[in-house]
């Protein structure tokens, strides 16, 4: 039997917070969890939007052909960067053809800082969407964004990872702020203050948020920095 | 450029309790944790031993091949199985060559039950061994039995993937061994006791073991065995 050849491609799904393009309930805090995605500009599924990614180069690691994506979309480089997991189904929404081999799809995910989640390199088919108001996508790359959004919500119960996302520098309202988005309800601000204080893995910068006359807020950063940028 | 192919490859991590091949500290219990190698028959590695696995086959997904690397090392059905991770560094273990092309592995790591775990197919090519004593492997096959210990060992804390290594009805003790095999240290029997019954996902079946005179042990069950089968 002459075995169809398998084609490895890197895909990498980059969150980062933004503002909600459209007011939202106001029970939740003023930002959303957005993903950059890149326009399709040829057959199969030419004018959807996918994941940054592509073919593996000869000459590169799984994590550097991640890393690449995210250059060639944001311009960036990511506080977190993780394997997902691996999609290799035989068909992954569009038959495999002798002009399109089956491919298998290794994903990997990442975060990158709330200041630079709308930086994008200038490219008119590349944008930020929504998490939670996606176009249709290409292959099966709703079902992978389905993945990264719940790994997203699992590490966050048990990890430091909510840092990655915030500035260097930040308030525990703006901590409070990006659990909120990504957990989509709204928390408890004393509770919350509570239970961070109390894990340690935040700790007091001594100074306060600039731009704010009346009782300013501590600014605060990451005691688990190193850990974040392995 | 002329990108050179990379080859898929699936190979698969499988663990099963047996009796260490010597006699062991004695804080330990009677159980070791054992996996099934394959000896290669053909270069690179020659005579090495190495993880079961092989070319993902065009018409099969990623965990049917799984599967069928299990088929073909015990013959069994695993009672879990789960994708680890995929390792595809650009040269592992051996140089890519125009006759050996590169390979990227998507790695499984299942569980088989103890009263199965000596069980391989009639192949002087397959053996099992101990984790913690193994032969040097092929590739990088050492660090992937690395990363699927300690997964297994995170695992264990948080789930009841214990179960899926024991038969349909077991005794506290043997759950106990189970831990401590894996574990590698002794855990005090009342303390496990009190903290298995606590989670509530074993429950007595009514029956005791047989054989025993003398206050034979109550038997058990998993009450969470339909999620160790998906």
């Amino acid at each position: 039997m002459a075995e169809q050849p398998v084609t490895v491609a890197v895909s990498t799904v980059i969150f980062g917070l933004q503002p909600p393009a459209e007011p939202r309930d106001d029970a939740l805090g003023g930002l959303a969890v957005h993903l950059p995605l890149v326009q399709r500009v040829r057959e199969p599924h030419l004018g959807r939007w996918a994941l940054p990614g592509g073919p593996l180069h000869a000459d590169e690691s799984l994590r550097e052909a991640a890393r690449r994506n995210l250059a060639g979309t944001t311009g960036l480089r990511p506080t977190h960067l993780e394997q997902l997991y691996t999609f290799g189904a035989v068909e992954r929404g569009v038959p495999a053809t002798p002009e399109e081999p089956r491919v298998v799809s290794v994903v990997y995910w990442a975060l990158v800082r709330t200041e630079v989640a709308a930086t994008t390199v200038d490219d008119e088919h590349v944008a930020w969407f929504p998490a939670e108001d996606l176009p249709p996508l290409a292959f099966d790359h709703e079902e992978i964004v389905g993945w990264a959004v719940r790994r997203l919500k699992n590490k966050l119960e048990y990890t430091h990872l909510s840092h990655a996302l915030l500035p260097e520098e930040f308030t525990l309202g703006q901590l409070r702020e990006v659990h909120e988005a990504i957990l989509g309800r709204r928390l408890d601000p004393a509770n919350f203050r509570r239970r961070v204080e109390a894990t340690g893995t935040v700790a007091p910068t001594g100074a306060h948020q600039a731009g704010v006359r009346h009782r300013p807020p501590a600014l605060y950063r990451s005691t688990a920095r190193e850990e974040l940028l392995t």
